[in-house]
């Protein structure tokens, strides 16, 4: 989404203002009618249940649901001033789009309406590789040292760490994969535009400088008790697995847990002490509901990565785990890139065709890059997620370039 | 085992003194021929190979073996020495003597040749409800608090506790057993009559006062760094399952768990932190050797017990674990051993009809129970053995009690 919005993208936009994100009622006119429609439908206060032939219960509840969304119509801002938010570093994503993640489907009509996000790394591709490291705000020093240390060690691979960005153990988390120089992915229960928790406006800045802020809601609204734990099903879903590193009986994270186990996504939890009511909920995890116990990234990567992925990829000297080399967290940065990339020999044609397009220094879209290459749209995306996988592409703020390796 | 040993038991006794225990060329030539003959065999420089109609590579085995046991024929002591034994209060048992644990026939011919016993509680008895709680010698202030903790807990809802009486979880599990006056089991590398580890002569003469002190090496013999690997297969075998508390990697407790695995008994461990090496072992077990993570006592009974036991106790009131009354540790144990019991109106007639030929003080032999009670020996046994796991009844030098309640 750049410069002014089109009728569907602003239809998306303007619905996050309508409706708490995972109404089903939404999601199901979204399904069937489209974004436009819908928005129109809910504008003039007409019932769609007709149009989209919805099963007699959602019939049923639809006025009420519409009558509930027109209460909000008057904040929603018009199509110059959402224009703004791009100017501001704030973009949207929705299905369809480029940058949006195709996992997120697995939600159903629980789907999100669209993502806000601020930040420099593609949403899409950093999570194609990515795990989940959650746990309790009031985590224990132990928990926060693992969260940290798992976070640069999955970074250091090349996964990407996607949290919630609260104290404690998102925090630790966000914190380890930004030192190893790695995307993490902050997804907030308010506007990506607002500093919460206020103590985290400065972390929450540099998530954006290098990776990326995302929200359901849109610009400005503020976080609510009952936001986070919809917003937490947004985290389990994006990620490859979650991971839980401290978490008591009744936290949040165990919301997160159980989405990822509803999502049939990988679900581990790191143990500690049985004194700790803190490690309670990981043990709960480990015991209940089949959780893998972990001790450490390797761990997490083994249990992550495709059967035989270990072997398939030629880095690291054979044996090793992906992009790690002998010296461990010792590399630069660059070194590390350098080891987690596929060997460029390796690319496929059309990869190769697109890498070579792409401008080392600026940026290029995708439509530049699909003329210069000689390739379809549809190639180029496919390529460029490729690419990005492996580290030789990044997206930044004028589309895509190079990575220098 | 009393006063002067008959051919066989004495038999048994001095095989103990002959080769080191686990030695299948033994097993083989016991079960076949039986201790008295293969004695004799031994003494005699006799290759029994076609008497006992081994296979091929056993025979070829046996000449050497044979005269490898000859070499300590001098030091086995005459019956009447062994008779001393019995009158310092150090008994044998053996397979066929009622107080032979017969689920160390499980070990095949790696069962023990007979086991030295010296202490109150009668150890096939004791062992028919028991926990293995093993760990590190090594062990932090976690790992003993946990052991302590665990093995109290299981001794006050009736279970014995075995451990190998060392340093660290060991000593932690036999002191939190014995602190709830539950019966406790301390296997040992070395005689029964040996104080080691020095520091532990206490302890282990506390073990014999209430539970029972086991070795399969004869009196006087030391503990050696092998010997210890020979003994843990014992601990494994004779517990309803084990449990690590505190283990690192290359931990002794680790080939105890191992054996219990191989075994097809239960295996549990408890977590810790990842950052503790003691705790690896336990890791190990939970992530590698599909071993039951557990957190409290109560999760170790639920795995232990067989399915349905929990609704089948009728003490408790109903819902709660066996044995745990609502003010749990707090209990007298007096009051402890009244809530472990069935109800005396649920015992069959020929329990109830031992119960009742059972002296309150002193002690009396399973013969003159069995005149008594009217009752067949084997039936006087297996009643003694449903009195004793109900706690109506218990083991004493002279024989056989009535536990008051």
């Amino acid at each position: 989404m750049t410069g002014r919005l089109e009728d569907e993208s602003y239809a998306r936009a303007a619905l996050t203002y309508l409706a708490e994100p995972g109404d089903g009622r939404l999601g199901a006119l979204l399904r069937v009618l489209g974004a436009a429609r819908t928005l129109e439908a809910i504008k003039a206060g007409r019932d769609p249940g007709a149009e989209c032939g919805a099963a007699d219960a959602m019939r049923a509840a639809l006025p009420r649901a519409i009558s509930q969304w027109q209460v909000r119509l008057a904040g929603v801002p018009s199509a110059d001033e959402m224009a703004d938010f791009c100017r501001a570093g704030i973009r949207l994503t929705f299905p369809g789009d480029p940058e949006w993640p195709g996992q997120l489907d697995d939600l159903g009509d629980a789907r999100p309406y669209a993502l806000w996000l601020r930040g420099t790394a593609d949403l899409r591709f950093s999570c194609l590789r990515s795990v989940a490291i959650v746990g309790s705000r009031a985590a224990t020093a132990y928990g926060c040292y693992v969260a940290s240390e798992f976070a640069a060690s999955m970074a250091a691979r090349g996964w990407a760490v996607i949290s919630g960005g609260a104290y404690g153990v998102d925090a630790a988390a966000h914190r380890g994969a930004l030192g190893a120089e790695g995307a993490t992915v902050a997804v907030l229960a308010c506007g990506v535009d607002v500093p919460y928790p206020a103590g985290h406006k400065d972390l929450l800045d540099a998530i954006a400088g290098q990776g990326v802020v995302v929200s359901e809601w849109p610009p400005g609204r503020n976080a609510t008790r009952l936001r986070f734990l919809i917003r937490n099903r947004v985290i389990a879903a994006l990620a490859t697995g979650t991971l839980v590193v401290e978490a008591g009986r009744r936290s949040g994270a165990l919301n997160s847990a159980r989405h990822a186990r509803d999502l049939h996504r990988r679900l581990m939890a790191v143990p500690g002490p049985i004194t700790s009511d803190l490690s309670a909920g990981c043990h709960h995890i480990i015991r209940e509901w089949q959780g893998t116990l972990v001790t450490s990234a390797a761990e997490v990567v083994e249990y992550l990565s495709p059967v035989g992925a270990m072997l398939r990829q030629p880095s690291g000297g054979g044996s090793g785990a992906p992009g790690r080399s002998a010296s461990g967290r010792a590399m630069s940065a660059g070194a590390r890139r350098a080891a987690a990339v596929l060997d460029r020999d390796q690319l496929d044609l059309d990869a190769a065709a697109v890498l070579d397009a792409l401008p080392r220094r600026g940026g290029m879209g995708p439509a530049s890059i699909s003329d210069r290459a000689g390739l379809d749209l549809g190639t180029v995306m496919r390529s460029l997620g490729a690419l990005a996988a492996g580290g030789f592409a990044e997206r930044c703020e004028q589309g895509w370039r190079a990575r220098g390796s």
